[in-house]
């Protein structure tokens, strides 16, 4: 079978970190994976020549993809641009479009990184979360939505968020399918005390906990999670949540482990590995415009969500793991990029971190 | 003039740490302030009693009221019932009735206590955010919202943020003058990329800085603000942000300082300190079921929120910078009750810690 890619380096450091990356698609192709590769725009890079975020061809080339590797998008020079003609709203069309229900965020320590991080080293070491971020409903997408101006000339905004049983179960499936291969915990994060979606999503969680009597399923509110995640980072292992919880909590999840620039995700439309469900893979980090261009920028984000393709999208969570173990070699022999270098070492250029990358695969 | 102040004790650890607070409002009577006391039942305590979380004469006891200090309410004893009749809507109904728009949620680190924070000391040393939530609108009030099952027979559930520019507004200006008595910066959050009400947040936030060309203001995007909490909290003076967003942020910002069961938070009706507006003030942690009737929970939090009480609703800011002080200095002497006691310190009782700030208060 010939898995098809397609590649969204988009604006900022995307593209030198998507280029790098390829290099590792490369070794991949080598070690017998056959990938039929496509490049195209998105976000800024896209809005400059079709005046989309993303063209409706591009989106028609993700739908026939297996997978998507996704850059960055965005920059000040799009900043002034009205929100829906925005770098941003490439990703969302794509999520949307590809039906990427259950958005993947892993907040992992990599423990030679835990002086970087802000909390004590012993709260985080060995640290190991899994965000599953439900991402096509939620307020993100729910209609009615409007900026309105009254009949007495005053502005009123509404956002509406909606969830269906089926929205919610299919999300809380992946987490329970997935906390199954780690510690067999969930917590389900949601405002049940206040909103009616977080009463329905509490509600559809349990049931589908019945399927999953080996898993252990808890409850929690999205403020006090917020809070245990400062607190108590260790207590948790898969957490699924909605779509706008999901994404501040895993940002602040992420930002705990001090090793934000290496931190990938995952976008899936179901699990089936090597069957029909799509991925869309990207470094959680964005495309950081201030460094873009000067070859500096760290390429292991990018790398580390390419493994998350060979794993879900590829059926080869074997090379998968060859090459999430060749990125731990290479950040313990303490190759660095600036962003993550320690006072005193010289950093590497993306092309030499990948060149790591690439030299500890041969060793692998 | 004499002050209406209601107390409304609630459940858990309420009623005594609103009783040993209530040895401090002796004091501020000794000091001159004339203060007629009532009180009521709120939370659990009303559910028990009259089947509801605050009856209505209770609402319009504290609409007759100047302010209202709030213990804790919530418990398991409750947990089983629906959200409209759980304990919790008795805060939500007052801060409604009483169009207590500006939840002020300071996060402040005890230095004395830096240890008991997950963060490194050097972040959080004199760490001092503070942090303005809108209350009164937003996804907590906005209709419709529904919880139903479509002809199909499957559930489908639905809630609506709705905004203002008024709503907006006033909220905003609270944020930009209390501003102007710190560092003159504020930080308004909002997810203006992905929500309507985001936009309208971040246009009238950028309207109302105009009339304080003396404070600075930045946005940030409620995601990023979670991660920069984190990694770098010293960054933010005053931070303004919608109901939901801010019971998010503020309890992590909270948690960081590890000073958590010492922190007090004032839902104000606006800032015409002795004038027109309502308070209402309560610790920001809650009722601590488990510890409850044992007389070892910690009366700071509501002790500091009666400081506030002081300096917002009954106009004096020498009485509440005297409370804060002695506060301070009992904290500094090393008195602790369990919650924040060291390994090898003897903890003291509520009574004691009381106690101890009275002491303190007589040496002001
Ligand atoms: C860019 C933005 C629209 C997006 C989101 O809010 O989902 C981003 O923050 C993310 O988490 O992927
Ligand atoms: C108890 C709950 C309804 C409340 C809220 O969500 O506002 C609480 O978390 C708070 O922050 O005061």
């Amino acid at each position: 079978r010939v898995f098809k890619l397609l590649v969204l380096p988009g604006d900022g450091i995307g593209p030198e970190i998507v280029r790098e990356t390829l290099r590792v698609v490369d070794w991949a192709r080598n070690a017998g994976l056959r990938i039929e590769l496509s490049e195209a725009l998105a976000g800024g890079a896209s809005i400059d020549i079709v005046s989309a975020p993303i063209a409706e061809d591009v989106v028609e080339q993700a739908l026939a993809s297996d997978a998507v590797l996704f850059g960055a998008v965005g920059g000040p020079k799009w900043d002034h641009l009205p929100r829906a003609q925005r770098p941003e709203m490439g990703i969302l069309r794509l999520r949307q479009a590809l039906d990427l229900y259950a958005n993947l965020r892993p907040a992992v320590c990599f423990d030679e990184l835990l002086d970087a991080s802000a909390l004590k080293p012993e709260l985080i070491r060995g640290l190991d979360i899994l965000i599953v971020r439900e991402a096509t409903a939620g307020v993100y997408f729910s209609l009615p939505r409007a900026n309105e101006v009254d009949a007495d000339g005053a502005r009123r905004a509404y956002d509406t968020q909606a969830y269906t049983e089926a929205e919610i179960a299919r999300v809380c499936r992946t987490a329970f399918e997935l906390a199954r291969t780690r510690k067999r915990r969930v917590c389900s994060v949601d405002k049940a005390n206040v909103m009616e979606t977080g009463a329905l999503w509490r509600a559809v969680a349990t049931e589908v906990a019945a399927d999953y009597p080996d898993v252990e399923l808890s409850h929690m509110y999205a403020d006090n999670c917020a809070m245990q995640l400062v607190r108590r980072p260790d207590q948790f292992d898969v957490i699924v949540t909605d779509n706008l919880f999901g994404d501040i909590l895993s940002d602040a999840a992420a930002a705990l482990t001090g090793s934000l620039g290496l931190l990938p995700s995952a976008s899936l439309s179901g699990l089936d590995q090597g069957g029909d469900s799509r991925g869309l893979y990207e470094p959680i980090h964005g495309s950081a415009p201030d460094i873009a261009g000067q070859g500096v920028a760290n390429p292991i984000a990018t790398i580390l969500s390419f493994a998350l393709c060979l794993r879900w999208s590829f059926d080869r969570a074997d090379l998968a793991d060859a090459l999430e173990r060749a990125v731990r070699r290479v950040v313990s022999s303490g190759v660095r990029t600036p962003d993550i270098a320690e006072a005193g070492v010289a950093p590497v250029s993306t092309i030499q971190m990948t060149d790591a990358v690439l030299a500890a695969l041969d060793t692998e």
